[in-house]
């Protein structure tokens, strides 16, 4: 049986079922069209020539079709590349479906509804707990199938909820260790400070920019729906502004998008929580990929580095 | 008579009425209590110390009061400084008034509101119209009496509206010489780009941040209230996004508070519009001060540079 | 009928007269030469490849040849390549011209020179105007015809008069506005500012850098140019150390090539008014090519952003 | 009976023992000397004044001398200044010790000890697990004492164990949360990242640079220090380099002292504790200064930040 | 006869015996296998492509063989690409080696070693003289080999002796012009500097980083092995301090990777010595492959400039 | 006898003759005027007070008179001040002259002149000598007495000379190791790079920047003379562009204000050792002042850094 597409090696040979992400035609040297194709499974890309295409194959093999397919990888400019020795459209006998190919949290929806739920029930600022409600309640759904991210970190289905669930265990053992924070102010934060993203990005598949998204962004975008949901609810006081504050701040430095630095304890912490578990992400899903004595492929978010895995590690 | 305070030279003598703006007490190397005054009209400001206050000095010397005052101009640390040989608060029959002591915009507020409403009647498309009346309307008294910002530029009474009808003369003749610009958008920019500052700063006459306008600043609390009228009015459509969208990107970059960078083409004039204006404003008001051949003082708000009069200018 | 290079759209066909701007000959992955061509006309440019080529073909299709070509838009690594169908040199009965397809100002020159001879006839400090007045005769006939850069804004033939003639506009009415504003000195500015630019560039049509261009730059170049002109007119008083002051300090701060930053109002005014013309000269060309909606390709110079044309825009 | 001096307000009375930390000779205005010193409790510093003294106070009060003193809090320049109004040097009948006015960790010694022999004793890595024993065996007593820096957070007795210790538990956290994580490695990391600073600085009480720190800096002195032990322990295998890296990466960046960025997962999170403990400390001690609706002091090693209390923070 | 590999120009046949560098097979839009190699001699590098191979051709072709090759320069993207146009491996009778193809320092290995020992027996201080020789003898064989680094200045056999030795020469010479400098030191410093690149690059053919020297780095290796060796010869003093100080920080900045900058006379010239030696290197060997009145290629270690050759320079 | 200004330390009496470089008149906190003295000698400067003066006490001591003086040094804020017991003006009997108490360069005008002429005499380009002859003549006197810089580095009487001569013999040594330099070239670039600031500042004694020096700088106002000069001499050919290029370059960076950086390999160069002697100018001169095993003061130039003079020195 294959190794999925994020674990193969150069030389390797691969059958089976994959699904086309994207397919742009192009025109060889010789004249003749081809197909430029991303592939992928539930465990990485790749990319892939069909040459000397027909106006059949142009239809068949098209985004999000699922195709089943044997080849060998090569090596293109550094970069792994599959060469195709055959291909077909899946069909309807071979039982595979689109759901199969994409990358999922590994953690299911319902639990990390419960976990959510949990936290909310937790919280004893009244405020707070009403106005976190009226999100996880208007966003639900969206809440738990959006990936946090286009690329780099939690970048798949139910992406955001995983990344907001593992912030709110962090937040929970620092509070243990620093007594003096507010934990329901940090649990709020963490639970509202990328809902704005439901808006900014287009949705869970093929995910884009929305044009609101590209002209305003989720942190202002967010800063205005808590506002309205607070006179919505009718709530005043305080605890409304620095909620927005925490969103508006999240991301620590003018530079990276917050107009305010965190000005406030648990704001610098939501900054500290996302950061951790954003890395972490990254980092231990790239070391997966290499063997002990290895470096991984360069993460672009953290700063275009390479990490070793010691020798010492064992997997 | 005195030349006002903005104008007077080291080794000039003075004597007038002047407001003290702020008034702190200190303790004298001898061990005996002083106040370091900071002393204005509406000219400019300057320091002063008094020493070897009593009880009831204290008491009489203190912000908002207007006193009559005799001294001379001495300079401390390269600073102006008054040297005060007599002081008396003013009576009532004094006939002076706090309003006499402050900056004022060189054009009256009826002068200023009548440009406003020219030019939202100029206004051809409905939805941003009625967006911008609603806001006139609303903080009609504010806007035509505070300050555009509490230092640099248009920090006196009325600034912000003299600088929102500077900023209207100059997008008129921007839109006669590029006429692909969209005139009516460009003057709701305008109007609207700095309103959220009633709400950042605390008042006209010892303006300082509220906190609301420390933890969120003007911009995303206009975009946000931007979306609050918008709502409150039922309006839909692309105009209320694009003007928040000019808001927000406004100050041209993250590092200076805009966390989108200007996207659409009147987000770009409004931006330099804003800064010419500005510029001219610290500029003028400068030179004003300093003769042919001479250089002014550092503008801070200009990189801190300093400004050369050419020989050939008459004043 | 085609649109121009500049508006069509991959899948359109072509079929006109085009300029082959550059030539290059390449070899393919089977062992047979190609060419790849940059092809434009008057509204823009495409690439082109003509495969198997012949000694002949070398010979004919060259670098400022006209050629009559029929083919379609293709997509190659996201950017538009024009596949070759059919391809002729033109004929002297084709009746089309080289300058046909090169961009010009959309003013033409004589309008420009008389805006031009206007503005000098209006200024009242008569050295000034002698300065202005023998720059412009010296180099009246280069000023016309030279592009204002290689690239990014006015980069067209009549581009450097095109872009003095629109800032002489803007600074008229900023002097209007501002009535502080010596207008001499701001014109004399705007006139002289880039005129280093027809030493620093080598000429109108392949436009490139000379050497003294490369290692002076037009800056540092007018600035002795004004020197010597001040001699040769027996000028001395400080109109002249001003006008250097402007040229050299008009790129607004060291790391852009100024090593003076501004330090007169006028040298403040005129980098700005440069920068607007410059900005609304990009910004205007490419917002043209696209529809509400629709964002504009990266523009480089303008940070590398991409603007949006909002719906309510009507073209 | 006083609040301590970290805790008084301008205008309070304070009537007490503090400690003498500096005593600096000046010459007033009146031609007379005076002393200029800062004196401390373990709550916090204040400056004072000392008048017209003799040649007698000039020996009886200098630093480490315990002093007995009643006066009131002024204001100079923005800054609380003790206005001195009698005084006197503590007596063996005082019973008052300099270790009373220092600050301490909230934890004592032997409590830190265990939890450092604890976490040693819970590593599996042999080679690991020697290495640190022996570094705790050698600096021992140091280690329990010093500061973890000359200021900005855990500047205090036993700071440098306070800080590791905490680091200690938030790593415990984090490897439950992230099992992939190398809990042993980060142990070993969190324990030995900041032992070179026994060397880089002076003592306990009025600590400074050695030159040895100035010229070198704490980092590369451990980096060497990990190689000399592991040579006298005989040990080889890549424990050894990635400790040192870990040491040599913690600051994060070139620009911060670390010439290699974190290239180790340990090692990144190594960085990101120390962060997060060294920010929650300074935090928390100065939110613990002010009441709710209030603003701290800037935080020079927060980017200057001040924060706010929120008015729902109940102490 | 042919001109090296560093000396051709676009246009010209080549026909001679060169080393494969390297060689990676790829894949041709017409399905055929085909290998990028690179090619050189002891005066450059060039690419070529061999089309259509055969396994056996793989085989032949790889990295370290010298071949016989008949072809001619092309152009290809902007840069110079051999075609081939018949290509056979050198046998035993052609009498070439590998050695005859990898660029050497100008200077014999011999006088290298003459010229440090001389240096060395100049030194005055014995505990600077006992440090650099015990490094001297201990890395004799690599110090003589090794090229300074992998790439940009100093990149060939020897390339790290040669660098010394010119550096010496400078120090000598820095020496007599400013008598103040300490020569001993210098010469230590500059003996010593870069040493720690025998550990941190893999060898002199194919010199790539090892883990070590990317987890480290060669400076804070150095540092280290000062301190080793220091022990070992039972050495105290502020020399050993002062030397590790100089390696330390030679870079210069944070930035560069030297976490403490010059704070030593010494340590100051010996940044300023390396970096013109450095320069001095990557200009030369630069200006010489071009003609008067022409430009080198750009120098990514000189922030990426082109160099201009004068007219008047003779060669 | 006293030891010179720049020599003293807290503690020491000072009885001797010293020069008022500054007076300024202040105003006590008792009311009684008071003059803030800077002395300076030739080895240096300090800050003194002088409480309760009259009428002819400001009339007496102003600057550039000499003065009588007996006191003892203090510290006041960290730095040392001169506490006045006695001080009378300096009278003809005395038979003290200013520039006794001005530093000057550690070598003769003459000997620096021979210097000159010797080097201009080796020159073999007569374009380049001619020019250089033409400068060196023109301004000889200013050349000779002129400092570098009005602080930081060779801000003495023929402080310019002498750097240009100590550069002479830096550019003859670098010529014998890298004979590929042209050393007519580099010699003409270290000859007239700073021959601009004998406009730019505006005299030998008290130094300032002169208007034209404050908007154009010395290297634009010496790249326009060097085009002055060429045309008198009626200079034609690339030496004038490429000794206009040195002089534009040789600041090194846009940020350091040269437009242009070094494009030629002598323009490298000159920039270099214009750096290495003014370093090793400011280095020398700090270490002096100082003991093995201490610190010098923090010198600004050099990144606000402090140097370590070590224990092994011997002065």
């Amino acid at each position: 049986m294959n190794k999925g597409l994020g674990y193969i090696n150069i030389g390797d040979a691969f059958d089976g079922f994959v699904l086309i992400k994207e397919a742009n035609r192009g025109m060889a040297s010789n004249g003749k069209p081809f197909l430029t194709l991303i592939l992928r499974d539930s465990s990485g890309e790749i990319d892939a020539k069909l040459w000397d295409i027909t106006k059949e194959d142009e239809q068949l093999f098209v985004a999000e079709q699922i195709v089943k397919l044997a080849g060998e990888i090569n090596q293109f400019r550094g970069k792994a590349q599959l060469k195709i020795l055959s291909l077909r459209p899946a069909q309807s006998t071979d039982d595979v479906h689109v759901t199969d190919f994409i990358e999922k949290a590994p953690v299911e929806k319902e639990a990390l509804m419960e976990k959510l739920t949990e936290a909310i029930f937790e919280m004893k600022n009244p405020t707070m707990q009403r106005i976190v409600r009226a999100f996880v309640k208007r966003y639900q759904d969206a809440l738990l199938t959006y990936p946090a991210a286009t690329k780099n970190h939690h970048e798949y289905v139910s992406g955001l909820a995983h990344h907001v669930v593992s912030m709110i265990a962090l937040a929970k053992e620092l509070h243990k260790l620093y007594p003096q924070i507010n934990k329901d102010l940090l649990y709020a934060g963490v639970i509202l400070h990328d809902l704005g993203k439901l808006k900014e990005l287009s949705g869970v598949i093929t995910t884009s920019y929305t044009i609101e998204g590209k002209l305003l962004g989720h942190i202002p975008m967010m800063v205005e729906e808590i506002g309205h949901v607070a006179r919505e609810l009718q709530i005043e006081g305080e605890e409304v502004l620095i909620l927005q504050h925490l969103v508006l701040s999240h991301h620590g430095k003018a530079e990276w998008g917050s107009p305010k630095p965190p000005m406030v304890r648990e704001a610098e912490l939501l900054h500290l929580i996302d950061l951790i578990d954003a890395k972490m992400n990254m980092l231990n899903r790239s070391l997966e990929k290499v063997k002990p004595g290895e470096f991984t492929e360069r993460i672009f978010a953290l700063d275009n580095r390479s990490f070793y895995k010691p020798l010492f590690e064992e997997q």
